[in-house]
This record gives C-alpha cells, structure tokens and sequence, in this order.
C-alpha cells in the first residue's frame, strides 16, 4: 500500500540552509583510499612535489584524510547563493508513469549555465587559485561540462582561463565552445601547437583529432611552465569528491526536513564527482554504522571501469605525466568506443569510491546505451527535464530499480542524481530519435589490451 | 544613499502561491482592444467563425474582454508545479558591476527545458485541446521556442503535435528540432511539399528556406483540414497574453511579500506574450489608478514595430490567411533582417499591448544588436546566466536605465523580463564573440515597402 509523503514537488531549500562546511568522507573512512604516486620513485606524493601543479590550499585539500569538515570560505558561499540551494523533486510523474510503490526523488544540479554539478568545484577551484594571486588556470575538457563551468568560476573572479579541448569536440561542439568564450575563456584545441607535447603529437599522428589524455598533458605543461598559473582537474581528485559533498549535504538536509528516509542512493559513474558528492554524507553514517543505505554506481556497459576493471595503480592519464592512483581501471590505453556519455569516458574511477567499492560498501552496475536513452526519453515527457546522457544512466538505474518494487510490491525510497541538463548533447537524441544509436560491450580481449597498459608497480 | 533590502537573492515563492487564476487585464481597459476583423467581411470574428480553428475555450478566453480573472484548471497547476514558481531574483552581482544605486530585479522564466516563458501558455492550449477531446494541435515556429514548449505540453496530455518549422532554422538549428522530436513531436520543414500552400509556394519560388508566415499557413491548413486537430499560436493572441499573466501574478506576489516596491518594469516584446504576461497585473493596477509605474517595451532596431511601426488593422502573418488585427505594425510585408533575436522578428504586436501603448501606458524604445549582446556578456558573466538573445534586449535597457539612476543618484527599482536561455543561440554569441556582429536599421524607404503592404481598411 503506497503511503503518500507530505513533501513539496520540488523541494527548495532557502539560502541559508546552503551548507557552510564541505564534509570529507576520507575522516570516516577505515580503509582509506591509497595515496598518489610519484610515477619515478613508486613514493606517495608529497604536498611539496604537488605544489607546482596545483593550488597550495588544494593540494592541502587533496592530501587531508583526517579533517571531516571544512569550511566553505564566504567568497564561495557568496557564489553558490546564484543557483544553490538545488531542488530536491519529488518524481511524482515519473512514480505515476511506472504505477510503482517506490518513492522516486533526484537532486537536480543542471539549473546553472554550466548544465551541471561541475561548478560546485570549479569555483572553489578559481577562488583559491586567485586567492593565492595566481593569473590564471589551465584544465581540459571533452564534452565541455567542466570547462563551461571553469570558465564561469573564473570570470567571476577575474581569472585567466586557458581551456584545451579534445580536438573532435572542439569541432564537433562549436556551441560548447562559444559559451566558453563568451565567459571569457581561451579555447584550444588539443593537441595544439603550443605545447612540446601538442607537436609531438601532431608530428607523429598528424591528422589527430585528440584524446582527453593528450589535452591534459598540454594543460599540465602550460600550467608548470607558466608563471603564476596551475591546473586544475574537475573529477577523480579527492578535493573534488569534497567540494562536490555539497550536493550530498543538501540532499540529507532536505531530507531530514521532510522525514524522507532513502534506502537506495544512486549516481551515474565517469571519474565519480558527482556520485561521491551526492552520497559521502550518508556514506558516513553508514561508515560510522548508524544507518545502512544500499549505494549503486552507475557506469556505460562501453567503459566499465568498476564491474569489469582492475583495482590498481595506474596513471591518470593516458599521456603518463600525470601521478599514479590507485583506483578501478580499465588501463590508461583502454580506448572506449564512441559512446555519447563523453563525461563517463574515462578509464579510472575516482580513488575513494574505488575503495568504498573495493571494501563493499557501495554497489556498481553497467547499463547499454539504448537503455539509457529509453529511460531518457520517457523521463523527459514525464519530468519535462531533459537530461544530460550521463545522468540518464543513473536515470535507467532508479527506472528499474523502480519498476523491481512494482514486482515485488515493496515501497522503498530512491534517491538519484540528476546532475546535468542535455541540451549540447542533442546529437546523441538525434541517431536516437532515428534509431541509429548501437549499444557497444567490450569483449573480454578489448579489456585484456586495457590491462596490459597497466603498469607493473609492486610495492 | 543606497538602502540594502533585506529580501534573499532568489525569491522562491512556495508550490502553495503559485496563482490559481489568470489575470485578464483588457476587463480594466477602458479602450478595449480593438477587435479580430473577418479579411473578407471586414466584419468582427465572430465565436463561432472561430471554432474551426482555434479549440472551444480558447476562443472564448480570446474574445472575452471582461472577466478580470480566469481560473487556471487544476491539470494545468498540477503542470506548472514541475517548473514554477519561477525565482524572481535580486541582481545583486549586476548591481555591483554597474555601481548603481538602483534595486534590480529579474523575473527568470528559463529554468525548464523549453527554455522559455512560452510553456505558461503551451500547457494551456494544449489542456484545452485534450479537454475538447481532439487528438492533434499543429503550430508554426521560428527559432523553435515555442515549438519546444508545445512539444512537451502535448507529450504531458498526449496529444499529437505537428510542428512546421522555417526550413532555414530546421537547417541550422537541428538541435532545436531534436528537442522536439525527443518529446514525441513530427517536425516538418516548411514550405513543405504536404500541404497545397507549401506546394504552391515550393513551385512559385524554388530552393525557398521559408518563412514564419508560411509556415503559419500550413499549420493552419492541416489543423482546419484533418479531423480533431485545431491551430495553436504562442504569441500575440489576446488568450496568450492572459496565460502568460502567472509571470506578473507571481512577479506581484513576490514583491509585495518582500516589499520590493517596482519603479520601472521592462520587457522584450516581440509579438508580445511575455511583456503582456510580466506587465499585465501591475498596468491593472494603474488602470485602476492604485498605483503608477512606468512600462518599457524593448524591441530591436531591426524590427521596430513600436517605435516606428503604425498602429493600423494588418494581416497577422505574410500569407494573408489569418485575420485581420489592428495593431502596431511593419506591415504584414515587412522582412525584418537578419537579426539574431528570432523571437522578436514578427511585423506586428499583440493588440492588447498596441492598445496601451497607444494610450500612452506604456513607453517603448529600440536597441541595436551589438549592444544588446555587450549587455548579455557582462550579465552572463556576473549573473552566470546566459540569456536569449531576445531575453538580452531587456537586459540592455535595464542595464541603460540602472546607468542613468547612476548619473543622477535615484533609488529606483527595476524589474526586467528574463524570459529564456541562449544555449540553443550560440551562433550569434559566435558571431559577437569573433567581432563579426553587425547592426541594420532600416530606412524609412525599407519601412515604407512594409507599409505598402497595409491592406486598405476603412471601417
């Protein structure tokens, strides 16, 4: 028997429940996620070798396993005030469309310009980059979420930005593009001739139309050789897990507010900004066992870095100059194949989430691409919103997790990220709209040449 | 001395005060708008020459010039609560940049998948026409807002929705197309080759890409040739205007909760749905003599029906099938070029609000194109919203009037109309971004080509 809940369609919280303190999952963690390795020596990283790549205050961040809460300086609170608090909606459309018991909710983070969840970090990531004095930043993007956000984080304090953008998407989304430039940004396509890296690259692949690998190595090189700049990264990075908690914040206290009580918590998986973010909060009460939720990760069948990857150390990169993580991985050379959720391409998985699965406290499935757009579509006319690819397969997930309450007659409560809005990725409707989407699962020989890129550390 | 409001940064009214009934503001005009001319009988429309057209009730909504307030059927509230209320927010970070002592306001009505204000009356149509049990709706659209609003309301009621899209932007704005066709719509470039006016004009002028006004007669001939289906239209309309009331209702119910006390309310007008909408409630209360402000109608230079257009009965579109309106006018010939704002591209403007301007309640100004974008540039980036281009005309004049309490030292309060967002226009932030914008103001010569298309009406 289906109770009715006495929230709100939309949960709004007001500005000043905005959380005034990130929250770090690594404090409650026992096992803590592996530390990063300077590839050379095989030894942990230290915060004086990560200084000239990162911010000071970032790189403090990044190594801090101990402090569970941190303060979210004004300046940034001050920012978030123009699209936070976001909604928390009560699926009550989608509930109706399935005839299902469950209780559907998602936190909505696609209300800002950027489209996603990704300007939560990149302001943090500009405000202290500009409060250590520094000119300006370098990042890359693929699909250009985390640019489009980076580039609205430092136009607002009035940094430098230099963007370089894998090659095929610089000319495949010119619109992602311009919104950039519009909020100032510099963007390049990569690889460029600006860099050592670009031209060596371009010499021996001419023709290329990049990698996200190769434009992080560019945007690595143009930080450390440039005075007053560093590079910043918006997913797999512990700093970013804790800037993003501000979702999962504001999730626990929208329901608290309204006595929801979620059983299952679910996010789509690329690199794990946005599903760390949402669930590191209860995550911590399940780590400090006063309650139990059951977590699902949710990544494309075309890039299975947790169901079907290693757990081990690899670059973070495919170009190998960035640090070594630990973490689920397909092997930096893994090279997906063309599946439109660009923002869950990537090999890896973000260290602590690959812990927390690794020690099961957190679940993991893959969906197919044709799945996902189904769940998209019908999403859409029923929510009206149109949602990003990747947040659509955290969409498939609490579908069927929906409809297996139906079968069962349970009433549970899902919670899901929706952490992004779709409107550059109309190209993926399209060949679905026409029926040309094609679902693509690796075979087990594909994954083994991934593996074998894995490099030999024994330590 | 500027005095701070104590009012947050985004006002959320609750789900509970978003208005449960429109506001019709022609039942406090004393001179009414002038009536909807049959071309052929140059006799008043009457109910029932309307019927085959438009659906039942909207007929009467658009003939009844003296209810004051309609009330909004609960299936339509039930719709509304997925993305209203809308914010009205404080533009506090404008304000700053600008270093005026004027309270700026904006009504935000971009934060769902259409991406405009236009959904407010796409619901609406499309409820009425489910109610009246048809199984279709056809419409035209330009730059594609409104073909997306309607798009998900007939998804929501499940109602056939056959769009004809100018072929120039089905060409050059497939993503707008595929916004649709993901909600269910068929989308047909027009001139097509389905209908007799579509052959016609294909066979007059060959290689043809269209326009609105034949798009218009399309969807016209389909709705009034196929069993159940009716013709609906997203602006200028005396009904449109009334759904799009909840903008000002909700803009008045904020204000007078906060204390925001209104000087100055501005808006875009292209054919007039969204600055009705905004305005409607507060020129009530002037008609009424409670109170006064001062409006402003914002349209470009290229297309300044307003400002130097003629009030006089016209064809509402290029192919003379629709009726006459008397209104102000570019006369139903006038090709407006090529000026990015697609939504304001339209010869005429609603009746209702020729009406009031004509009476003087009401200013209007032009603006040119690239200093409308320069505006939109510097509100995106301390706003973090990236408007419409159309939205962007009202943004300029506020920013204008913002800069002259500045020079004077007034305190005013300005309200502006932000009614969409510019993801889907980034080809002319391109354009401005490369310095390839251009402005055009045409000559009297260019407007007296339109004026000679004025049919000759002596009544």
């Amino acid at each position: 028997m289906r109770k009715p809940l006495n929230v709100p369609y939309k949960i709004y919280l007001s500005e000043n429940e905005i959380p005034t303190k990130w929250y770090n999952v690594r404090a409650d963690m026992k096992n803590k996620p592996a530390p990063l390795l300077n590839p050379g020596t095989l030894k942990p990283l230290t915060h004086d070798e990560l200084l000239p790549v990162f911010c000071d205050e970032l790189v403090r961040q990044e190594l801090d396993n101990d402090t569970a809460y941190v303060d979210i300086p004004a300046e940034i609170q001050d920012f978030y005030k123009m699209y936070r608090p976001s909604p928390l909606i009560h699926a009550t459309y989608l509930e109706r469309a399935l005839d299902t018991p469950a209780h559907i909710f998602y936190k909505f983070e696609g209300n800002n310009t950027s489209g996603s969840h990704k300007l939560n970090s990149a302001i943090a990531q500009a405000y202290y980059a500009k409060k250590q004095g520094l000119t300006g930043i370098t990042t890359e993007t693929g699909a250009g979420q985390w640019g489009t956000a980076l580039s609205m984080a430092c136009a607002y304090f009035d940094l430098d930005c230099k963007v370089y953008m894998v090659k095929v998407s610089y000319e495949q989304k010119p619109f992602r593009r311009e919104v950039m430039r519009t909020y100032g940004a510099s963007v390049t396509p990569s690889p460029s001739m600006d860099t050592a890296i670009g031209r060596k690259i371009n010499a021996e692949h001419p023709g290329t139309t990049g990698s996200l690998g190769c434009a992080i190595s560019e945007a690595v090189e143009v930080a450390t050789g440039t005075e007053g700049y560093r590079y910043v990264l918006g997913s797999v990075l512990n700093q970013v897990l804790l800037h993003q908690s501000v979702i999962g914040l504001e999730t626990k206290a929208a329901c608290e507010k309204y006595g929801i009580e979620p059983d299952i918590i679910i996010g789509c998986a690329g690199g794990g900004s946005n599903l760390g973010g949402l669930i590191s909060p209860f995550m911590g009460e399940k780590l400090r066992g006063e309650k139990d939720y059951r977590f699902i990760a949710v990544e494309p069948a075309s890039c299975p870095s947790l169901t079907r990857g290693k757990y081990a150390y690899d670059f973070c990169d495919t170009g190998m100059v960035c640090p070594m993580a630990k973490m689920y991985t397909l092997g930096h050379d893994f090279i997906p194949s063309a599946n439109h959720a660009g923002g869950l391409r990537y090999h890896g998985m973000s260290p602590v989430l690959s812990q927390l699965y690794d020690d099961g406290l957190m679940e993991a499935k893959s969906v197919e691409q044709t799945a996902v757009f189904e769940a998209a579509e019908k999403f859409a006319r029923v929510e009206g919103i149109l949602p990003a690819p990747e947040s659509a397969h955290a969409i498939r997930a609490a579908v069927d997790e929906a409809l297996k309450c139906k079968e069962i007659g349970e009433e549970k409560t899902i919670i899901f990220g929706l952490t992004g809005t779709g409107y550059f990725d109309m190209t993926a409707y399209e060949a679905f709209n026409d029926g040309k989407m094609t679902d693509y699962i690796p075979t087990d020989a594909d994954l083994q040449r991934g593996f074998d890129s894995l490099p030999k550390v024994d330590l």
